[in-house]
């Protein structure tokens, strides 16, 4: 048999990860009320939004006022992603507990995203942490494109690890591995843990999974199996892919803590709380969520 | 690191399967121009139709014509299901390779579904297994509800056994064991393949995974690690969740093929062709199919 865990963290990024990639926008009122609901469901850590300029992301310009005008419950850390200062000392302003930066492994997705080379990302990013830390803020590091990349293919393991180690040397607390687009199989997410097995400290690393193709409960599955303990999910399967019209996005939450649950592993999530949220901002978006649960419990 | 096989079979049962559980009625010309292009894709194994009376499954009906009309390629095993000894009769009529037999593993369901008790089962299924042995037939045998009964819950392993038990001392080649409403975690999975190693010989052992609660590929690969080499899938998803709306049903051939294949695991079937095949099916019952590969390649 298979060794399991008792528990693992979940950590919710739908309020940014989710929302900014769908095209309806949210009323702010809207998404504060959402946010409050998903404290109520026994989250540990929450991204609220992101401190962007509101031309990348349009649906996001709200980041200020949803940062003041949630609810904080004790006990939950909430968190935002900022690009560079400008965007860190808004979100400063606002006091979220903690800072999330962002690049990519792939040179061409780094470029197309946030038009700057990987080198040129670095300096941005570490004034970003050492601010960050002086304010005595955690942060937390995304690479994105960890498993490919639309534009490049294959990304080679030692620049994921090169990318990873550059952010923890600028001392962020945690590093989220992400499957941009979903191509991740289970074979190559076993591969790659393997090779950051020892070279990383794997109990700070989090996945962050796409179900484009229907993997990510498997690659989940095999992460547990390297000590991985710390998985990102967006409520409902917010989010789409942007990659591929109508397929999947983000790694729907509910599935997640669902299949971590009925296998006993506690997320401290309560389902019935998660299904509430997911339709309520279902509702908000009028259209059908894409993850499992809000099909077999409609 | 994980071990992983070099190649698996996997059996498409979307034709028998996934068109029971669909409401539009497909023409029998165009069954048959589906099976024939299934044939191109590279299965051993493409099981037909179910020789049940019409009053039970009005979409089989035909499954005689079906038979009689396909091309029999070489190196296929056309399989179809039957019931009791009319069925079988009427199967061994139109030549077919193999013969399938199904029963529950759970009272209430075997109940519900056939009208019999397990112990009544028995010698009707044992009547149709020697009678196709005598016509040097194949025989497969699937027990449904083995993770979980929409009726009465949980199924004690012992039960699963004693079930499986009963059907190879009948003489049946290879046994399925279907997660029917699609409850499986991957923990039971673990479980389950655990207690029956020694018990049974897992070589014989195909899993029959529904995705309803979307763990049917996390499933597959639990069962992966326990030996198991043989995996049933429909393709597109065909079939749907009969008792939960608007859920998927059956695995995916489509997306079981891919995640096989991304992880270098042989299955001998060209995706293309699959998603030929898919589309044609998809056509011709005019909504969209439920899987990934299907919204990732549209």
């Amino acid at each position: 048999m298979l060794k399991w865990p008792e528990k693992v963290t979940v950590k919710e990024v739908g309020p940014r990860d989710g929302l900014q990639n769908e095209k309806v926008s949210i009323a702010t009122e809207d998404k504060i009320e959402w946010i409050n609901q998903l404290s109520e469901a026994g989250y540990d850590y929450i991204e609220i939004s992101s401190f962007v300029h509101p031309k990348w992301i349009p649906q996001l310009k709200d980041a200020r006022e949803v940062a003041k005008g949630i609810t904080r419950e004790k006990g939950i850390t909430y968190a935002a992603l900022v690009p560079n200062m400008k965007g860190l000392e808004t979100a400063l302003a606002t006091n979220v507990d903690e800072i999330s930066v962002f690049m990519s492994a792939s040179e061409s997705h780094n470029k197309n995203n946030i038009n700057k080379s990987i080198e040129e990302t670095y300096p941005v990013l570490e004034e970003v942490v050492k601010e960050a830390k002086v304010n005595n803020k955690r942060v937390r590091g995304y690479v994105s494109t960890v498993f490919g990349c639309p534009y490049e293919g294959d990304i080679s393991l030692n620049q994921v690890l090169s990318v990873s180690n550059r952010l923890f040397d600028m001392g962020i607390n945690e590093l989220s591995l992400g499957d941009t687009i979903g191509v991740a199989n289970p074979h190559q997410v076993d591969e790659t843990l393997q090779f950051l097995n020892g070279k990383l400290d794997l109990s700070k690393i989090a996945m962050h999974f796409h179900n484009t193709q229907g993997m990510a409960l498997a690659n989940v599955l095999i992460s547990l199996q390297h000590d991985i303990r710390i998985f990102d999910g967006s409520l409902g399967g917010l989010g789409g892919c942007p990659y591929a019209k109508g397929a999947s996005g983000n790694l729907a939450t509910d599935d997640l803590v669902h299949m971590l649950e009925s296998m006993g592993i506690k997320t401290g999530i309560d389902q019935a709380n998660l299904l509430e949220a997911a339709s309520y901002i279902q509702d908000k978006l009028g259209k059908s969520l894409p993850s499992h649960q809000m099909h077999v419990n409609k």
